[in-house]
């Protein structure tokens, strides 16, 4: 994927979180129009709900693609979950660009892979 | 956010891929030296266990959020989630990027939340 | 709770399951006339996708009473994750007893929470 | 099963709830000699995280069966998932029975799978 490919896919998660958070309560959004407006006026536990039970999916469609199924399955499980995310992101007040800053803090944090190293070794060690 | 800082902060997402995928057993990641490499070393059930994990662990954030607590724990804990997802994307041989792009297209597709809409109020209406 | 007591509450245990087992597709089960025999009829990711939404509505239902809400949701939660649980099990070709036969195997075997625990104080050493 | 094997095995159920019981810290439960003790000690974050956990393990075991592979390993995920059920439900107070009471209740309350089903229709039928 060359640089330009990216930005735009990229750019389409900002478009995404915006459109998602005009959704909000507090910003009109008609739960008799949108399913986005649907579930933030429905509240915390509707799209944490969804999380659990996508999370869900997602393992189902890696296992069914480990045993032969269609991997193409996995990439819109995993595109439900994020996007699922991103509505109980913006009922909190956050972006996914909050997300990405986040993890963009770790992968410059020296030694952060080796401290998650330590632990996971200490544990499998441990299982024996 | 300005375009440059998300431009920057949503690069970090196809690097942090980039590095995700550098630790594949086929790309030689050594697990004895990156938790990543570990993770996907040890195979399917180990990462997607995570993601079940730390599914649960947004949800757990998102409730003491909602009594009050740190919100920005949240954040943390879907950056563990996406993460993860992205380990998990890597080892089917898929990027960040399939997912926004899965993510556009739906965006695209014009009625596509009416259509989430309906199914929606089916739904509650049957609840009665 | 007195033996009795016990003792009938616990055979509704037995009694569900033989209710959930006679929905199988296998035993008749009308899909257009029971909830189990319409989950068992369209297949595993059916009631597998509830077991991860009720686990998460477990976990939900938890934290609200940690923060002052109604405790007796999380039985009603429990039960919900139990009964898929048992929906699952019936598909497989289990019952609850080879579950509660299961856990008493591993009451019977000495040293088995002390091994847990070795490797619970082993992964907390590791945090630090 | 005949009714003697079922009642020990049930009982089985009542017994490892009360050494459960006995490991909360009002009780003496001590972290450093017990696993359920060190799980109730550290408090709910801990065990509820293990619910999501060992529920995703669940949908691995069955999926991995529907693919041929080992059925029993189901049986002891959801005993795992009971076990950890179990732990939460002691912490908050409630027994295995009290879940049981619930499932009984239920399954004497009628028309409540024709309820469930009516749900389950409407949800299936704004699916087209």
């Amino acid at each position: 994927m060359n640089s330009d490919t990216r930005r735009n896919a990229e750019d389409a998660l900002a478009r995404l979180a915006a459109v998602i958070e005009s959704r909000l309560p507090a910003n009109g959004g008609d739960p008799d129009k949108s399913y986005v407006a649907r579930l933030l006026h429905r509240g915390p536990d509707a799209f944490l709900k969804k999380i659990g039970e996508e999370a869900t999916e997602v393992v189902m469609a890696a296992k069914d693609a480990d045993h032969g199924g269609d991997r193409t399955k996995l990439v819109n499980e995993v595109a439900d979950l994020w996007f699922h995310s991103m509505v109980a992101l913006a009922h909190y007040g956050f972006t996914p660009a909050d997300v990405i800053a986040e993890l963009e803090r770790r992968e410059g944090t020296s030694g952060i892979e080796e401290k998650a190293l330590r632990k996971a070794q200490d544990r499998e060690a441990s299982n024996d």
